[in-house]
């Protein structure tokens, strides 16, 4: 019988922040595909486009115009998935089978830019700065608000992940709820805290940086790593070196080491497939319901999509809906491929 | 202040089955799309394709050939996600961030017809009858392999499901451990059945059907609705009348039964968009663990990516991954459109 060995045997890995399993088949990357291949816009984008209902002084659908903005721009989801509206609700509606709620909360846009063509990887440090500042002033309003008990800040990036407009941009969702993966995310890190006094992402950051493998980039406050328990090919997971449990306790150096952590790892993402990388990426992070919450440390998370090139992606479907998460590229694998690539942007390299 | 209307109000339900939530937007579906569109195939495929490795006769990767099938046909996956060595463990290299263990399986393909081009909803009941033997046969045959714990059956259907051949087939990977989507609804059942003696699904059933308005097809042995906690906009889920914990167990009849309304919901998914409908399917039942599992309830649950149109598919990106699905149309509105489709094909309609 053969001795396991992680890096080539099929295997299961365990997630500590969400208790889940992730099947990885280390064996299987070598697969060939025949499936269905990704149309990525390769088009050069213009600086501004009269049509984008995002860009600089244009109308957005319910006929507002936007501002001649100049760093970063913030406005409510015309669309919004929840309302403001306080609505009367009878406890007795709920039933064993039959159990809702209603819930309350606001989205709002957040232009990363004025320009129409420039995305994170390509901005400057003071342009990224200027995001992390006005991710923290929403952080502070939305959490502010009475009812507001969650703050959820992401980016859906390329069409691919559901995009559909590509003037850069992110979104933020607030609601009075704790939704299903951050509640679940806060029972880990409160069981663990409660017994260690010390968070998990502080005492997982320390085991990682011992080994390596898994490190991307590191700086004086961040790192970037690939989660042991990754599900997407290329996830990674940006956490601070201090446990800050919340993105408004950076100090200002904290602020700069983040943007710059954020530019690199997004160049190292577009350098992967030579593309416009694909993801959805957000903040996890304290709760704003008013208590104090030592146990959360905050992170960004990243689900990029692509596995074997530009246009070929991961499917999480069949096995992965109705069993668990599965991979074929091992994490340490993934984490080597992209320690390994550039900091300077494909782009850059060409011009 | 307004009275909660579930039918019009943002709200979130929770899911027995596995203890999530799913945030609903009844209020968005009138948003409009300008993102990405599907490419959907809509050539007419031949019966047979000489390139096609699932055809009857045809070599496959591995230099072998198929046979000429008359039915369906079985065989093992080239590049199976799991494999059937045992593999020597030390316990020892578990830790708290790196916690693994090697997980032994079994993959194979369930070639669904000879005929290249017929899907489920283009078979005749007794064709259906016939795969439905194979998963039994299957399900025992694997299950009693002794390191088998459980074998899941699935299909992934359409190149937007990640399928790679649209030869008509499913897949089972059958393996040690319980998958994490298994084991949460095993949770479930199972704390429901030791309180009440009764399955959890018994007595949704019994709920639903009291109710109606999520019910989509009743027959004498099954029922096919939408949960009340569908995430997927046309999400359904075939629940046997009979507490049947697993596919072996079923009567002659309620094969028939689970046949016929296996062709008429899929008939209805084609038929919603007059397209060949992508989902991705599957079968939770029982455990092969040996146990006796009273708290299983056989059931299928289909996922379907479409929204709109045949083109456009919901996406479950950045807040869904972070944070917790989310829907726009109601599971009720959904299963109303579903019930009001004819149940002849559209293809039938047109000849
Ligand atoms: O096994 P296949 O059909 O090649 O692959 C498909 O189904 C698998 C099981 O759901 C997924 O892991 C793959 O991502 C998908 O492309
Ligand atoms: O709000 P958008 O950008 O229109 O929509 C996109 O992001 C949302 C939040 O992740 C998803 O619910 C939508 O399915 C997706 O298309």
């Amino acid at each position: 019988m053969k001795n396991f060995d992680i890096n080539e045997d099929p295997h299961r890995r365990f997630n500590p922040l969400i208790n889940e399993w992730v099947l990885v088949s280390p064996h299987r990357s070598k697969r060939p595909w025949q499936g269905q291949n990704e149309v990525l816009s390769t088009e050069d984008l213009p600086k501004y486009d009269a049509t984008c209902y995002l860009c600089p002084g244009n109308v957005r659908a319910n006929g507002v115009n936007n501002p001649d903005y100049k760093n970063s721009f913030v406005f409510e989801n015309d669309f919004a998935a929840m309302k403001q509206d306080e609505i009367m609700f009878e406890e007795d509606i709920k039933h064993t089978f039959f159990k809702a709620e209603p819930e309350r909360g606001i989205s709002r846009v957040v232009c990363f830019s004025p320009r129409h063509d420039l995305t994170l990887p390509e901005m400057d440090v003071a342009d990224i700065e200027n995001i992390i500042k006005t991710w923290q002033k929403e952080y502070t309003d939305l959490g502010n608000i009475k009812y507001i008990n969650h703050v959820q800040i992401f980016e859906n990036k390329g069409s691919v992940m559901g995009c559909s407009n590509p003037h850069p941009h992110g979104q933020i969702w607030a609601q009075s709820s704790l939704p299903t993966q951050v509640e679940k995310t806060q029972n880990s890190l409160k069981s663990y805290y409660d017994k260690n006094q010390t968070t998990l992402l502080e005492d997982y950051l320390k085991a990682e940086l011992k080994v390596g493998s898994r490190i991307v980039i590191e700086n004086n406050h961040f790192v970037a790593l690939v989660p042991f328990w990754a599900i997407w090919p290329y996830e990674t997971m940006i956490i601070s070196k201090r446990a800050v449990n919340k993105i408004t306790n950076f100090t200002t150096e904290e602020v700069n080491a983040y943007a710059k952590i954020l530019k690199q790892l997004t160049i190292k993402y577009d350098n992967l497939f030579s593309t416009s990388f694909p993801y959805s990426s957000g903040i996890h992070q304290s709760p704003t319901d008013g208590l104090e919450h030592p146990e959360w440390h905050f992170h960004m998370h990243f689900y990029p999509p692509l596995l074997r090139s530009a246009t070929v992606k991961k499917f999480m479907v069949g096995y992965e809906m109705l069993g668990e998460s599965q991979r074929d590229i091992t994490p340490e694998k993934s984490a080597e491929i992209l320690r390994n690539l550039s900091e300077t942007h494909y782009k850059d390299e060409v011009r």
